[in-house]
């Protein structure tokens, strides 16, 4: 697993200097980079303008450049020096324009002055260029030269899908979003652990359940495959995860789903309690990616999101400080294992019954001390507390919880006494 | 709004001299009085020596004066001055008596020395005196003249009642008593302000539940009341209140239905928590008024008690310093409006669901900033949360608990989506 | 009631000099005596080798004698000095062995150096002694002549049985263990507080319940118990007990069942708190004696263990230190007392529902002071809120916690009003 971590930090070097957006070639270039690693995933085109619940898919956008300059045609900011330099989702323009005018289109964030923030402005067309507040300051001219190289045009909404049947019908989802530009945590993190999961999930022999991931653009993104697929999920999906910022090394948290008590908030907070103690839990009200979706009134999944330091809360979040520094291969490989272990223990997480009445007698099947003195207990005590539990009333997650033991510990145990024909799933 | 608190005052004001008790013509007179401000009032007269579930209605009392006087003529007390001065219920007497016998009959409260206490002896025949307990120290004679000129006889018991029907037969309950002679938070107050409720109700165009007041002698009234309408009140009422105790400026307090968990409970907790966070919760077990039979065993009624400063917990309770300067327009108005804002969460309170599934774009409504970027949701986030939390599984007062926004503040916001049809009725 | 505690601590006494294990004549000789008390007791034998759930009934241990002697014919250590000085169900052997030899079979607990250790070894055959870690110390000659004088053969595990039948099928059950050798609180308190707590049934004109008394060697007692009568005890038992350590001053303790929620935790956690606030709950993390096979996964009785100090929780446990001078008559008759409120408490556990809507008029049966008065209440305020709950949707031990009064306090109020008819059960 040591090189899990590197791999996914390689793949989103790879992603990182191209020109995301929710919908157009940068988000088709990029699943495309994801496809070289796997290449079942399926891309799909929804055609602008398509109806999807309340929205509508929007025009497509794709940009060549974008510049500013001065009158002595010194260039000011430039799209290939940081493409988050242009406003998302930017109309195109070509004139001249006045310091004052141009200042109306520029946008800073003040409390940060010398980042670049990333801002888009997709259901309404304007113009804009984003940079420092210190640049901002530097703008003495009286006219400037503008320039966005940019298309909004019919086209469509690109997303991806892999579907990895399992032995049952019930369903786990991961969503994760590939629509920005430039931004490591936020988000390229995202889409490179997944990638990441599913290579994990191929290699097993088998699994019980069946996967859904998706890769997506935020927001409309969800709302479009919703649209699409909301009645086959709601029969199937028990548990769903948005990976969002999963790259930094600062922390774990998550999302919690509306209600907070789904097996999705079950298995991952039972896993986070063990991996990182001092784990973040934020309520819905929280929420601000596509688990809005997801979570929606009548849509009702059990999708939580889960992040290393969470969007919103992290001061590089949304600015040109989300580079490739922010995030490391130890951060990301902490995130892919965090969803390794809920993966396992979603696998592993039956209600689970003594075939025996009483305890069995561990002693004879070489499981137990036979002296008895005080303090000789305490090695095979894990496992009697195990079997007093496994009485067809609590599941995997239950057991781990009541007895404050991992079931990464609690595995070993089980298959001992599977093997010793002692214990049965309800 | 402002004046409520006023009109409420000064009809305490008129109130205040006439000398009430369970029955007899001081409660006539006094409801008579209300009926004056809302004529639609009915007035039920019920015989003495009725049945009433386990108890029996009591003769009817009367008085018209008395006194002490020492030999030399000079009077010690009198009705006159102040109506607590005659025990409540008191039989009729008139002769001389010697000081150990008057001290057999005299009712002070030492710990409250210059006040005058109030006394009543309902179930047994008795006469006495009540005074304080610094006059009581100057009766230093040995002989003294009593007269009480009151009457006890056969005669009815005396209740008012008024039902306001609004669009659907399910009810909301208020109770309170009138049987208090001259005091005024306890208990002018209470009747003072279901009056002026009655008004603010009446002023309403339409509305959702029936309203159903009652002006009752207390305990006896209300087990009076219960044993004519048990069985249609165990239908309809959806939640209740006895207004007791609700003119002074201290503070807020309730008494707790008996389980805690009726709508009563919810929408009562709600409404103070935003209106005055550090209200005083009492339990059930605090119960001392009307709420005491309506939570009784087999009746089971969802009615609490509401109060400013609570019977049994302010010093002036049931003595002579409970007069017209405890309370003011300003706390009887405060607890006028608690009230108000009680009515309208219930009037409002129903289960919301959306219309569309995922969150409505509301941006093309009007409702959104069109432009992100960190820090520009925060306007619309209440309406996010709301929209999120209309999913069919909670009604306003649940939402309002989520959120932690008052009702007031969201009931625009669920009218705003009602008029875009995005939001439905359960 | 004062001499009980002496009565228990006298049969105490007599019973711990005798060599008792899970099986053989000690554990036979006691029951014998305890029959002495209570001729009624059944006595069971199962012969070894039954098949038992997934355990079989071990051979008979009988022993006669024990001694470790040095070359010099001085005794070193010897079974008649003290019983503990022979491993429990230890095999014969009678030879000289080297020091090294014979240290490889020698006990000791080396934290509590002055004290003899309880060791055994049932399941498999061993041969060995205990004594103090100072004792082990002077250990010094080359080689040793170790006799133990015992048999290991094909015989009987034998157990006692009491069914008192109550009223109804419904059954309390207490279970306690007689299979340690010289140890008092653990164990002879248990089986010597159980047979006082018989003769307090016995007693009684009649009860209720039927009571179901055992007493067993330890785990494979109370396996072996199940096997014959789990499908019974699954029918009826209401509440269970297991009486274990139940002789000393130092606290009270129990170890609540697995989920913590049945009649038994109910019933005795309001017992204790109100005779011992302090007492310390353990949860069944904690078990540690036949609790551990009554809560078993498919065994799920509603047992728990009742102790003052608890096993494994006091520095004595389990060693020679555990002598008749750690209990004492006072120790074991509190134990009793909680035992019989308990037994109490189970007798009068009904739903109890009033007779009448609305508060009954207590004052017209004496049971209210009839003048009225700030401060005259409190005396009747018990009664009252007795009524209030009595409305068929508590039993008796939910009014005691709600009341936060003890259920001795609660009983004759209970009688009073079910002699003025005022009162039913459900």
């Amino acid at each position: 697993m040591k090189n899990v971590g590197q791999a996914i930090y390689d793949l989103a070097g790879k992603l990182f200097p191209i020109c995301r957006s929710i919908t157009g070639n940068g988000f088709r270039q990029s699943l495309e980079m994801i496809r070289e690693v796997v290449p079942e995933i399926q891309v799909f085109e929804v055609p602008s303008g398509t109806q999807v619940f309340d929205w509508t898919v929007p025009k497509e956008w794709n940009i060549n450049g974008g510049w500013i300059k001065n009158k002595r045609g010194e260039t000011i900011v430039d799209f290939k020096d940081c493409n988050l330099h242009v406003l998302g989702y930017s109309v195109p323009i070509h004139r001249m324009v006045s310091r004052e005018e141009l200042l109306e289109h520029v946008y800073t964030q003040p409390d940060q002055p010398d980042w670049i923030p990333y801002v888009t402005s997709y259901y309404k067309e304007r113009w804009g260029f984003c940079m420092s507040e210190r640049q901002k300051q530097t703008l003495n001219d009286d006219e400037y030269e503008v320039c966005i190289d940019s298309t909004l045009k019919e086209g469509s909404l690109t997303y991806g899908e892999l579907i990895l049947s399992g032995e049952t019908e019930d369903e786990i989802f991961f969503s994760t979003y590939l629509c920005h530009p430039s931004m490591a945590n936020n988000e390229l993190s995202g889409p490179c652990v997944q990638t990441a999961l599913i290579k994990y999930l191929q290699s097993l022999p088998s699994h019980r359940y069946t996967y859904r991931f998706v890769f997506i653009p935020e927001t409309i993104g969800s709302i479009t495959y919703l649209s699409r697929n909301l009645d086959m999920m709601q029969r199937h999906v028990k548990a769903g995860f948005v990976l969002s910022c999963v790259g930094d090394d600062r922390t774990y948290s998550y999302v919690s789903t509306k209600y907070e008590n789904t097996l999705t908030d079950r298995v991952l907070e039972n896993v986070l309690k063990f991996h990182y103690p001092n784990y973040i839990r934020y309520t819905f009200m929280k929420r601000a990616s596509d688990e809005r979706q997801y979570g929606s009134a009548g849509v009702d999944l059990p999708v939580c999101a889960f992040c290393r330091s969470k969007y919103h809360e992290y001061p590089e979040y949304h600015t040109s400080a989300d580079n490739m520094d922010l995030i490391s291969p130890k951060g990301l490989q902490g995130a892919y294992e965090v969803m390794v272990k809920v993966i396992n223990a979603l696998e592993n997480n039956y209600y689970y019954l003594m075939t025996c009445k009483c305890e069995p007698q561990l002693g004879k099947r070489g499981l137990y001390p036979t002296v008895s003195q005080k303090g000789t207990y305490d090695a095979a005590r894990v496992m009697q507390h195990f079997i007093a539990y496994a009485d067809g009333k609590n599941d995997l997650i239950g057991i781990s919880n009541i007895l404050n033991i991992p079931i990464d510990e609690l595995i070993p145990i089980k298959d001992k006494l599977m093997a010793h024909q002692l214990l049965s799933v309800k």
